[in-house]
């Protein structure tokens, strides 16, 4: 029962940081506001990330990897490679507009800010891997060769997570609008002509 | 004279806040590592910047977008979209390998901090769309209609711009490479067949 109850402790603190670091970055971001955001008890943080701040970053990164992990796998359940795309952008839109433009991507915080360390870095790099390989199966399946998969998958969630900076730069939802209407024309002209 | 030096000293200061930023962050730069980095003088920060590191942080995204856009306006002098996306990606290159996929962008730095502050952040957004521009303009002249150049434009300065940040994530140089290779793709089949 206390594991139950500790291993909740830490799971609020990272969803905490997550939605931290989307908005201030890393370290913009104390220890002394996850504790408040998360509601967790003072001495938690050592308890549960015993490396400090980088071990709370490298969980963090890790965790919101697989939040947008199994949003990806869902939207693209039918196949449709089309259709991943448009759940991706969709569930980046959510977040620039629920946030009127502060929040972007907590994987981006991490991997843009050196102090974060090695290992938050490394699990940022781990996240985008594992988005862009699920995108890159959906591709193959849908008949696009292992190469240009590939490719397009890596320009897919370099081209989104790009413009959700534009976007949250300018205030405005063109840019990742405008960057997910080429992405799509992009994938179309991929994809083998449809038969039906 | 004394105007001459004081500007040449606010100059050092932004130049070494770009510097620090693009590894660093905006929150993981104090300062105090900008007054180390730059050689300023101590006093310098209130003198310079009076409305403190926000003001720095908006000076210092104006720069360094001034800074790629004129590396973008000399790729493009001949008037080739394909070769003002080369110079993009080659520049950006030389960052990543220059500083052991220790340092990106530092416009991107400040458009993900909202401690930064709004100046900066539109200082940021502003500098994105400098760049759009003058690369949309590229492709105007080279025959891509209006609508289209600009959405062209604003995939290749989003998609170069996640690209940086999941090449620093993974120490690699691939997602990069592999971008600039699929955006050429792209720009390829927008462009007008060439009649020579």
């Amino acid at each position: 029962m206390m594991i139950v109850i500790a291993t909740d402790t830490r799971q609020r603190m990272v969803r905490s940081a997550a939605l931290l670091f989307r908005e201030q970055g890393y370290s913009g971001t104390g220890f002394r506001d996850v504790i408040e955001h998360s509601g967790a008890p003072r001495g938690s943080i050592y308890h549960h990330f015993p490396g400090g701040k980088a071990e709370l970053a490298a969980a963090t990164a890790e965790w919101a990897g697989g939040v947008v992990e199994r949003q990806i796998a869902r939207a693209g359940r039918d196949g449709d490679p089309i259709a991943v795309l448009r759940g991706f952008v969709a569930g980046w839109r959510e977040v620039l507009e629920s946030s009127d433009f502060r929040a972007g991507c907590p994987i981006v915080a991490v991997a843009v800010e050196s102090e974060a360390g090695p290992e938050a870095v490394a699990a940022a790099g781990h996240a985008f891997g594992r988005w862009q390989d699920l995108i890159a199966g959906t591709l193959r399946d849908a008949g696009v060769g292992r190469a240009e998969a590939r490719r397009l998958a890596t320009l897919v969630v370099a081209a989104i997570e790009g413009a959700i900076v534009l976007s949250r730069a300018t205030r405005d939802l063109r840019p990742l609008r405008d960057v997910g209407r080429e992405l799509e024309a992009t994938l179309r002209a991929a994809l083998p002509a449809d038969d039906s």
